[in-house]
């Protein structure tokens, strides 16, 4: 048993650790500003920011695949997530945001070659952006096979109809590729149901309603969007490895998102953590610091202790993912879903509660990030599918018995 | 012992309750509508109503004092406050809302015959608002001795300087009143420094800097204000009351502001179980609805027992300022403060939980309703503040033994 | 609406305070001394305090019946079971203690004139005890459906033959009568199934196998005994009401009995909330009294709000008994039920944490009466069952919606 | 990074994984009828266990040290105390107990020749037993600066004075050494002023006053015990490592204890939810088993993440333990101190209400096991002072900033 990250992981976290303390964070009013400024567009700032990492060789850390990216397995790139989801803008900077990610991953694993000689260059650039589209109003998509758009063969083409939202990233002005999940068989065995396919952002009939927001944040120019694909034609080349593939593709896609997303809430987390530490050695009431109070001492003890333990459980996750896989891997990977977004929840609303009103203002980071957190409590499904999951995986341990 | 509402206020809540089924339900969304097109400035339907409601004479509910209001008293009022709690925007229909109610009281126990001549008639009738800046950035202000604005006299004026942020109300347009509460004798004993007084929103040298948010929403047209003091000149005939008597007007405020707060609490979490309820019978997941899953049970009877506990916590509070004053109930004003928003959040959490991603959206108003019951355990100071003093009254009790 | 006791509570809750501090509280230790040296008989000091109370006439006070009782409401008798929930073993002094009331109750509503004359006079006059034999090892009986004793006819006789266990009181020597729960009808509707029929504890076939414990505790002399009856052989006239009725008399005897233990576990709780006021007063760590950390001032304050919740709860589910009957107070009753004992646990667990390792041992109350809360939580169904029928009735408030 | 346990741990744990099978599991019953019929003496099944122990090679498998025991690290062992906490008296058999490895270690580490030629053999041979006398009643004795016991040189011997409790171990009739902390040199700098010295059970003046409970339970026939030590005198040569170093022996016997109580908390736990799990699949209520209730479902899969996330956190303090030294890893051996037993708290308290009022009783381990769990929240101090010390570490970060 070893705690240690590997000496790659290691000097690549300092180098990251470096980026981070000389370009990003004295950045993040800046990046507001621009935003604030132009909600729609990638913020210069950030454009800049891409090029010094892309210089710095800090560039799609997060590709397994050495020929593209940094080659890690899933237990070295988890902490570089740590750090950067500390500002939580930070990933895009090293083309290392969701959903990119996973839609890049998808694409080297399951595209043509076609296919990923049009999208792949741009996107491992970071030239374009992408989203992912399967969340649909209308149901509870937890349970996929819920879903409901439609993808019809046509001749050469296929046709895409869905009403869809919570699309992320598809805010963006850059963002060129949309893959959407859709019934294309709907008679076949339950698994064999949906397809994915790739559909150009500025295809005819691929409309964004509106934005969504998440406790009065739009997160531009991000976004959560709501869209309709109303009789969108694509060619059949389009089609992602094979009809009736979608639920394999998504099976395939699942884990490493996960354990990125939780890293990067340990990173959120901390961040919120020191800065709730910084404002309690400052803040005087009734004659000393509230750091002083042991009920502050209390909350502090159980973040450290709450987020350690998080992390490591992540880290466990990661681990089983690179040497036994994710199928073995899926109870830690449920498990970490539940318990990471709890976490960070309960940490930040504590930092909240130590910076008084001031915590829930655009002053500090904190009621942004408390919104994000409490997003990720639904991506990819709310907490109790989860647990009942967890729950019945090991219930299933006494079935022989 | 008696639990039944007394028949006045019974007869009053059937009256509200069809006021709000006929009028304000179905207005909720014209009302966002009309913010989102001018964010400032009252909305028309809010007028409309505001004339319905006077017509109904649903008007100054909240006066105890009969010449000017419906003269009940807070265990006869609070119910009310309640059923206008179900929507967060009611209460200023029927002149009920704070800091209104608040500085109406203070203008009519506190104010001078001229400066109520001035003020009261259109805060009465509803055609201004009024603000009262208390609180302080740069310091705890939960411990009021921090306080640092100066009120200094000079000639026949009295000059003005602070920096004061989260002053409600003074976004609305038609806000033309601010009680402001400043240093006048710093040299005085500790409860007689302060004094509060009466500034005209266009005074030279006040300035609104900007709306802060709560989580991402200003609140408009309402607004929580960040705004500085700078040399505001006015009459000396504008302090209330007199010099160095600020904390002793603050605190004759005190009690019934904290009713009111926390039955629209009761109100506001009553609604988001109503919506939770809705939502869970009729979201079917794996094949049943929600609401037939255990958790879900669970949950609602959580809701169910949390609310109503902290239902007759307040009215027992208002019993008791009714009965025997706010000196003597000043454990049970502060129980409540604590209960009564920890227990909304907790049930608003809950009921965003069953909506799934949509209840952190507009689409639902829980979203927006949580980061309201959030900012309330700060209002009058964080929780940390309010139960130390209910833990020393408690420790209190066994002094002499 | 009136949060004041009446003239008759307040007096009768004067005496009573009255005659525990004099009488009660100072015997606490020779009542433990005094069961460790006979287990399983009624100690002395029990008798003794017992004829002081009938002297006191303080004696009977549940009995709503003025008849043979104090004739008091609930809302007026839930008062004085609070006063004797502080000392455990207390209500037994007033002949006010479980199952001996529901028993007596039962009784007098549902008992023929013979059955009274044999077993109600010695019962009203604390001479003997009795128990209620419901619960079976072998199935969740808090769904009774699932009850499998029998009770046969067999000419003049009945033949009672069941496996039995949490029969409370039953350890006592001084126990002579057991009202016990069977089927008697199997074929019937599913709510005439069962009967109730009256045993003599020392009829042939009746035998106890072992006291049970709870958390180490065997609460003798009281005691929870696991039992069986083994061809029980009792007059046809012993039954109770009729053939198939036992369910309508199971129905007719929940509420007080609820009411009852849950207002014992508000006045179990202010002890413990006492001790631990006491405690950290006094007890020094690191320099100061554990009673100035802030931590345990918010545990006080938390405790504090706990409580008087869960009392007004209490009071208001009392009040609709008495005013609406326990039917239409199912909701409040099944509240109360998981309410109190949940809050119960927690303030008493505060309460150990604050007296260090101590609060576990015999040397304080409080690990005892963490049992007994912890057992209530299970007594009449465990919280699940009652949750989910309070979420139930909830639900259907919007059901023709 | 690494997860996996090494191949020597994996070997030892299969072996006492089997161990435990053919002979612990099957003799629980017996071990505690065994106690029922002869209190304080080690019970015969004990003895015939650890001798079969002894043959398998499954023996002081604690020991760092290769000469007497397994010399296995900290990482290498905690995972068999897992397996060994399964069963509370198991460690036990295997010469793996507390307090006596402390105290082997102790030894093994600070003893002179002659104290280890006299005491070591028999107790690494399992033949007697061992405890530590520090804790007092008068005192939080959390803050060890409290402690009034005296050590007094008087010639050639030392004079011993003081009140213990909770004094583990004492109980069984096999103890026959004391390893004292009291104050020998007063006027020495604070940390130099304790010694540790060794007494012999059977010294005149060692009085065991009572066993303590602990809930109901005695814990026979191990026991926790008050003391008087009421003038005893030893040789001066039973001074352990010299006058004044006291604090020095217990920092250094502090770590490793640790994580040996909070690994067999994480098996204590495992053993509770496998009971709940079998319990819920079995168990029908209403119609269908309680295992497929989606509020059990969660409370399953909560168990699961407390009980992993808490071992990992528990292993890597192990790990640092090994690496880098107790005192670096003061902050996680702190951490665990407060999450293990919590957990443990949680996940017992939950199988409990799976079980029903049976979970209470002495049917199932799982109210013992409680009680045990809660002991361990005070065991080397209370929470809070854990907490309070992890939180002061973390503020410490931001020191120089």
């Amino acid at each position: 048993m070893d705690f240690e990250y590997s000496a790659r992981t290691r000097a690549l976290r300092e180098r990251l650790d470096a980026f981070m303390a000389e370009h990003v964070y004295p950045a993040e009013r800046r990046y507001f500003e621009e935003v604030a400024a132009d909600r729609w567009g990638p913020p210069p700032i950030l454009e800049e920011l891409k090029q010094r990492a892309k210089a710095a060789q800090l560039w799609n850390l997060f590709l397994p695949d050495s020929d593209h990216g940094a080659g890690l397995t899933n237990v070295e790139y988890a902490p570089l997530c740590e750090v950067m989801g500390r500002v939580h803008f930070s990933s895009q900077i090293f083309n290392c945001s969701a959903p990119d990610t996973g839609n890049i991953e998808t694409l080297i694993r399951y595209g043509s070659k076609s296919q990923n000689a049009r999208w792949l260059p741009k996107l491992l650039d970071g030239e374009t952006r992408s989203a992912f589209a399967m969340t649909e109003p209308e149901v509870a998509s937890s349970d996929a096979t819920n879903i409901r758009s439609t993808i019809v063969r046509d001749g050469d083409d296929y046709v895409v109809n869905g009403h869809k939202w919570w699309i992320s990233g598809v805010g963006d002005r850059n963002c060129e590729l949309i893959i959407f999940l859709g019934v294309s068989n709907a008679e076949a065995p339950k698994h064999n149901r949906h397809s994915m396919i790739l559909i150009p952002r500025n295809a005819p009939g691929v409309e964004v309603i509106r934005p969504l927001t998440v406790f009065g944040y739009d997160d531009a120019p991000h976004g959560h969007m709501e869209m309709v694909f109303d009789n969108v034609r694509v060619p059949a080349e389009n089609m992602l490895l094979g009809e009736g593939r979608g639920f394999e593709i998504a099976q395939g896609r699942l884990g490493p998102g996960r354990i990125h997303h939780c890293m990067r809430l340990i990173g959120l987390a901390e961040r919120c953590l020191e800065l709730m530490c910084r404002r309690v050695k400052s803040r005087i009431a009734f004659g000393r610091p509230i750091g002083e109070q042991s009920v502050t001492l209390e909350r502090i003890a159980e973040a450290r202790i709450l987020i350690d333990q998080a992390r490591l459980l992540i880290m466990k996750a990661a681990w089983m993912m690179d040497t036994v896989g994710n199928k073995v891997a899926r109870t830690e990977i449920a498990m970490i879903k539940v318990a990471a977004p709890n976490m960070a929840c309960k940490v930040i609303d504590w930092a909240i509660q130590a910076h008084g009103a001031a915590g829930l203002s655009e002053d500090f980071i904190l009621a942004n990030y408390y919104a994000h957190a409490r997003k990720l409590r639904f991506a990819d499904g709310p907490d109790e599918v989860h647990r009942n999951q967890i729950g019945r995986l090991e219930l299933a341990k006494y079935e022989a018995a």
